[in-house]
């Protein structure tokens, strides 16, 4: 019943089932999956989770439940088994399949090439629609989401597109040549699958023909990968954020999460640790006015949020392709601007709420002070950091926090205890 | 020059121009295009950037403008107007369309009703494909991304999809009824347009026929649409972690930048406050230990750490729809061993550190065992404030971090603090 059930229900829904179990439901389920159903299901599972149930099939099983697989999906799960089921997964193919594979292999993964599928249907310029529907009938079948035919030349070089629409409504006398459209947004094989994703958004694309550095065409990219693309890359921000692995599974297993996620805690650790370092510096004015300890972390944790604010906008305008050097400087000085507005004001709160709760003005006036310059400090790296980072190869949305964190946290201790050391002092000699 | 270069740009590159400027560029820029671009232009504008430059422009030119949108964007655009710019709007239309926007704009703005189009073609099951081509060819036109005709009855009701390859390659004797497709997702007009993206995704769909509660036929929802959907709810997602509104204008003037942010920095400040509250329970021990205002940061801070990586998870598997009651109690079991592991493990770090760098192992095993208790608390909240916060209406990924780090900061006080204040009067009495 309960088999019978799950292999019926479409191969997305029964994937999803998959990932929201425990680690010993899943393995019950997927054992009680028919071979039909597998090679369904495997097309929709998260790659962690793929990975960890394709491990212990044999290779016989794995050849078979791969064949039916899209050349696409094919070429990323081959690059995740070992080397010799590759090989003998390639053997069983057909020379042309063969061939479609490694041409897709070729291209990294996180490129137009690797995203492409090689079942595009071709024309020639000079054919008519009549004889178009005659072919197209003869071929009997049209892989899903086709929505344009391709028109190449005698050099299979990429020309124009042909709406199917096109074909259907217009007189059956008409050329291909006259009807395709050449003002087309083709796509470069090497193209990253971040750029592919924000020309179909832009453009409002279905499918977009895949060209190599000759203008041959070699495949053509469907809008429902571009879907997995853009929601691949919106869990990678919100994950590396939190330190997270985008793959990580939600339902993994106790001991491999937390050895993953240790080294994290263990970076963070570090970052405490020099923050203690800066506090120690000034133990003398601690021991004297132990108001200081009670309103330290108020600083620089204010510093923190109004930093984070500022790195997440930067990090997402960068994304969006929004920031040129023409106007980063407007943005540098738009965050400075609202640092230093934001920082008076809560500068001004805090100022007064602990001159009166220590009943002493002077308190009052460091800690206000400590404000404006921490929140001018978080505008600043908050705005700074994402674009140096990038400059440098190291993934802002992974590392920006740790590092905006550890600015604000030792520029808030420092200048809060250095001020109080400073005009303590002065009153005391 | 620089005014044909713009007119001639695509829309959506003309759009994110726009975006992409600062303020006063983008009011020469959009000064620039002339009507049609302005036009296209407006389609691809994000909704902040678009009601600010619309704002300038009288009714007849907003009237004009907007006769060329699609229905749904239509839609949206009007709510965003004046109730006397709607109505001018409105009685500008012919019935037909005017009907057909009162249906879209009926639905709210963020469900299947509300992400629709009106512009399908339907065809009744009795007819043959040379008729169906026929009335295609007198038709002239198919709107942009079909890839199905809707089959209804005489009633109207939605009774299958006809793919438009099916009418290309098939024989053109066969009827509708024979080739349509009636095991098809269609989409009820209330559900919320992120179970509409789930479902695209899930079933690689380019459009989905949207019915109301009798089965009628009211529209299409196109992936184009979707697409957009996606991006705005991680947008929201990465934004309100932050505090931000996800319609926040990168380049959005000073004074409303600033005086959106600053509500956000006063919730925070008040939970400082409170922390700060704890650690001044604690002044007579601080006062006699000053090494605990030195190491008072890192517990609360590993906790945030932590408890920040669990409810990242968490959100990220709610929104996916995979958490349920029956596998709600493993994850948080998941978590709690995960917490204990990594509170194990940095704890005997911690512990050692602290003990050889104050020459104290009392302040070593002091906060050994408050990180441990800290990290606990840390996946505890983590797994049940997004699930809690849910059932009450709130936004996990807005209000989860502030909640979560004012638990975490307030118990990594308390237990380093109370548990110094336990330990070393023991040792003085
Ligand atoms: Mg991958
Ligand atoms: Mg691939
Ligand atoms: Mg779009
Ligand atoms: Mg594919
Ligand atoms: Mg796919
Ligand atoms: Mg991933
Ligand atoms: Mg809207
Ligand atoms: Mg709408
Ligand atoms: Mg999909
Ligand atoms: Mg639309
Ligand atoms: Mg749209
Ligand atoms: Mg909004
Ligand atoms: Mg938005």
């Amino acid at each position: 019943p309960v088999r019978q059930l799950l292999n019926n229900l479409p191969g997305a829904e029964a994937a999803h089932l998959l990932e929201s179990s425990p680690p010993r439901e899943r393995e019950i389920l997927w054992q009680l999956l028919n071979k039909e159903q597998e090679t369904e299901v495997l097309q929709y599972l998260g790659e962690e989770v793929r990975v960890e149930l394709l491990r212990n099939l044999s290779t016989d099983e794995l050849v078979s439940l791969v064949e039916e697989l899209d050349t696409d999906d094919l070429a990323d799960l081959l690059q995740e088994l070992p080397d010799h089921v590759t090989t003998q997964v390639m053997a069983s193919l057909d020379e042309q399949n063969r061939e479609r594979l490694e041409q897709v292999m070729s291209y990294p993964e996180d490129t137009a090439g690797g995203l492409m599928n090689t079942d595009v249907i071709t024309v020639r310029p000079e054919i008519t629609f009549e004889v178009v529907q005659r072919y197209l009938r003869r071929r009997g079948d049209i892989p899903r989401t086709t929505d344009n035919l391709a028109v190449v030349n005698r050099k299979n070089q990429f020309i124009g597109l042909l709406p199917l629409t096109k074909v259907l409504i217009s007189d059956p006398g008409t050329t291909v040549r006259e009807a395709m459209i050449t003002d087309v947004q083709s796509i470069s094989a090497t193209l990253p699958a971040h750029d592919v994703a924000k020309i179909f958004e832009r453009h409002d694309l279905v499918t977009a023909p895949v060209l190599d550095e000759e203008g041959i065409l070699v495949g053509r990219i469907t809008i429902d990968d571009v879907v997995d693309v853009i929601m691949e890359e919106a869990d990678h921000s919100l994950m590396s954020m939190a330190g997270l692995d985008d793959d990580e599974d939600t339902f993994g297993s106790v001991w491999q999460t937390a050895r993953r996620r240790a080294l994290w805690l263990g970076i963070n650790l570090l970052t405490a640790l020099a923050a203690s370092a800066v506090i120690s510096l000034f133990e003398d004015t601690l021991e004297k006015v132990v108001a200081l300890a009670v309103l330290m972390p108020i600083v620089a944790s204010m510093g923190g949020i109004a930093g984070s604010q500022t790195l997440t906008l930067v990090i997402r305008a960068m994304a969006l392709g929004q920031i040129q050097t023409s106007n980063a400087r407007y943005l540098l000085f738009k965050e400075l601007s609202v640092g230093a507005l934001n920082g008076l004001l809560w500068a001004a709160v805090i100022g007064a709420t602990a001159s009166l709760w220590f009943d002493d003005v002077k308190l009052g006036i460091i800690i206000a002070t400590a404000m404006v310059i921490n929140l001018l400090m978080a505008a600043c790296a908050g705005a700074l950091l994402p674009m140096t980072m990038k400059r440098l190869g190291i993934d802002p949305a992974l590392a920006g926090s740790v590092v905006l964190t550890t600015i604000t946290d030792i520029v808030g201790f420092f200048s809060f205890l250095g001020l109080a050391t400073v005009l303590y002092a002065s009153l005391q000699v």
